[in-house]
């Protein structure tokens, strides 16, 4: 009986490891559809992500690999669509950019919620018969409106959360409760523009090209490990608004692909970097 | 009371347009908020658009600027929202991506209809409440189709056509009877893969970077006016469906922005080629 | 007899400027090749380049631009080849590349000399019979070094200092003494990673595109005016170093392409930004 | 005792191809710097390139691998500078970037001659020294220039051929002579725009980007394997002279990357496509 899953493993480096690991798929009869691996110098650390099919039961796998490799992180993954939720705040272009990937199912993800601290968007979503929760941040404190939210992600079970252009600063509370499963799209290219509102001070240091970020939430602010980027070219005749405008096709791009990367296992996150082992 | 409007002018080159019409616009008591010109070489023809404010009535500038420069082709436009029809096969992407933007209100456009040869989209354009007009081709010649095609778009009243992955081939009939106003997306860099699936052609030629263009339509299969194109880097890991995976993405920005520009009269058409006068 | 000159016009905006500016070209019986104008929105200031040519003598057009426009910064330009001074220190490839274009005579511009506070480049600026001067910062204080520095300059007769890698940072004292006339290229997409090794800042903040910035030098550490900025994707297998190769090709591209527009007479300095009125 | 070298290895896809030679690398004691592996799925096809370092001796290797790996193509290749001729017409800019690659010491390659067919580069070829050999094509057939040309050539030990502007047709005889070794760079992103002048045709065309593209030379003009490709933006401003010299940016970049990918063994030539192990 034919089973198909992405194994997806990374320890510090020593001699004999492909070998070692390639032996036990060789010796489980097993097909490499792909093999991707990485040994970064720095620190010496390995890492490997192998798409594989044939007979073979997932578990055994796991503990075969564990054996070979004990101080190894070991993933062996059904290729199987993710839950995810999103959270959002008012504009539309990130977030209608993966509902309309999710309706014509070209998104490796069920959409379990989406979240917002407004309620414009509610109509949108509900267009794609998703729930739409509205938590109101008026007159919360920051801690306040956290506990609500937090609250109505627990009724939930899902893989990554995504905020789709949430334009509020998270708590370490907040993210250590979804630690390495918050993927933002940050409106700049990073580390350039760290803060509030990139496109105006884009405008305002003159630069002559404008970019996106996605990447993974950590404590500190626009600091996480960055997933993919992208440009666009500006010029002088921008203002920040058409800035803004023009950005946005990038920033829903840019957060579509680290989404489907993510969601497809292509991604480890290391010394708050990633290791991206794309098609 | 204040106007605003935009002036489009071409006509061949000659001594003092700028001062001509600079001079209308100045005893007129215009404001210009921006103005770009462009003597095209090798034919010696001139472009002007002006975004311009003021208190001036459109059919009189009109008058104005056909007695100062009598044989160029003047238009003295109202910045409004122009409507659009949409003609779509089975493909979702680049008529989601209008849809989303249509919604949020960043197409300076009207959806009055869509109209596919399949049916499967009939449930995503519904959802935004946009007419959806199922005319199958089945059993049909291309002419008999057409026909009926025609008959339904004589119904309403539009300023464009866009093929949003409308995967038929129009006959010059059905061109001619909306010359100039048809927009295609192609998914290839052109003048690169001519004809049927390009991403099968540039999977085969081994290219390293694949594309889309927006083109305006013409008799000549994809040889029409180029408005805006854009390209993804791929590599010998992709297959031709990955190809075209990645490309949807290209495809859908490049219509949306080639549509803009349109939509904003943006770009004149001039033997064959298009003069844009971009933000 | 026929004259060619570059008109470059910046002011603050008011109604009829280009109608007036206009009719002095086509009152002396001038032909414009290209024109471009641009208000920035934010001060109200009006920009315009204009390539002319025609029976006209630079001083008495100058004059009549300046009874018309009184308040405006105006400049009459021949059509001549710049002269530069390139600073440099040790790396070759922003320093070859421009010596290959003028060689080629694909450079506006005579390089007068080459000055290096290191030695190795000697061999490569002789083969062009270009003048390389070797002053050493080996033992003096910043000060001394570009008393040395200054000094040499000052032998020389030119219009842009151009710094193609040259690792110093500048004193107050040395940039004011050529103000506006300084070109560096930054080997960052600034304002990313300002200071000192841009490449091992990039490596450790794990971005996904590096890029490289030509600006006016100011006395503020990378903070000048931007000219043009470029950048290429890299990816984790890329330790710094192999980002500093990397990088190379984009830095000399981008620094050539900014030396070619301001040597061309297209870009304006305004706000500590530029507006760059490009082919 | 350290060695150092490039294993590369393709074949008809099988299982355990991965551990059957990590077994031998493990066997020998070896380190794997980097490691990369593909399989062409349309022909299941193996390609492999390993960097490896240990105390081995290149022979035994080979032997080891072959007798493992019976029907595979394998290199085990110490990674040594190679020999590479260059053929030049007229045009400065993709020769004098390697000139000034190769004397920076940043080309993994010798040039062991220049050879051209007009004889203004003889000027800048000679300020670095090497080789140019001017053959001039006046009032000879092809076959009587290519002659001349395979007997010079016949003179130099080299590993590839570079045509760095080469403005001549080659013949199959020719072509033949040095298969798989001839690498040249066509002005345009390939295929568009095959034959000549390039820039006109794309001027012509009106497209909106342009590119060039490194391949290796096969009997069919312009169709050989696709090593690397890079494009820019030009609008309706551009001549296509304007695009001609904006191009020859794009052109010496490209023909320099792929030069490198080749002089560093990372490239698989397949089906008349290549498969390139990038940095």
């Amino acid at each position: 009986m034919s089973n198909l899953a992405r194994v997806l493993i990374d320890c510090p480096d020593q001699k004999g490891l492909v070998y070692k690991i390639s032996k036990i798929f060789y010796e489980s009869g097993l097909n490499i559809v792909s093999n991707q691996e990485f040994v970064e110098k720095e620190t010496q650390h390995f890492f490997m992500r192998s798409s594989i099919t044939g007979d073979f039961d997932n578990a055994s796998l796991q503990k075969s690999l564990e054996d070979t490799v004990p101080n190894a992180n070991i993933k062996v993954l059904p290729p199987v669509k993710k839950n995810i939720v999103i959270l959002a705040t008012k504009e539309s272009h990130a977030l209608g950019d993966i509902l309309i990937r999710h309706i014509a199912g070209e998104l490796n993800a069920n959409i379990v919620a989406v979240i917002a601290n407004r309620e414009n968007l509610r109509d949108l979503v509900q267009r794609f018969d998703i729930p739409f929760i509205y938590i109101s941040a008026d007159n919360l404190s920051r801690q306040e409106h956290e506990e609500l939210v937090l609250k109505e992600l627990s009724k939930y079970s899902f893989d990554y959360m995504v905020l789709a252009k949430y334009m509020r600063i998270l708590t370490p509370k907040f993210v250590s409760a979804y630690e390495g499963r918050i993927i933002n799209i940050h409106h700049s290219f990073l580390p350039a523009f760290i803060g509030a509102n990139p496109y105006k001070q884009a405008y305002e240091r003159g630069v002559k090209i404008i970019g996106a970020t996605a990447h993974f939430v950590t404590d500190d602010l626009d600091e996480g490990p960055i997933i993919y980027q992208d440009i666009i070219r500006v010029n002088h005749r921008f203002t920040w608004k058409q800035m803004q405008k023009a950005g946005r096709d990038v920033e829903k791009i840019v957060l579509a692909r680290a989404l489907n990367l993510v969601l497809d296992d292509r991604v480890f996150v290391y010394n708050n970097k990633t290791v991206v082992f794309d098609v």
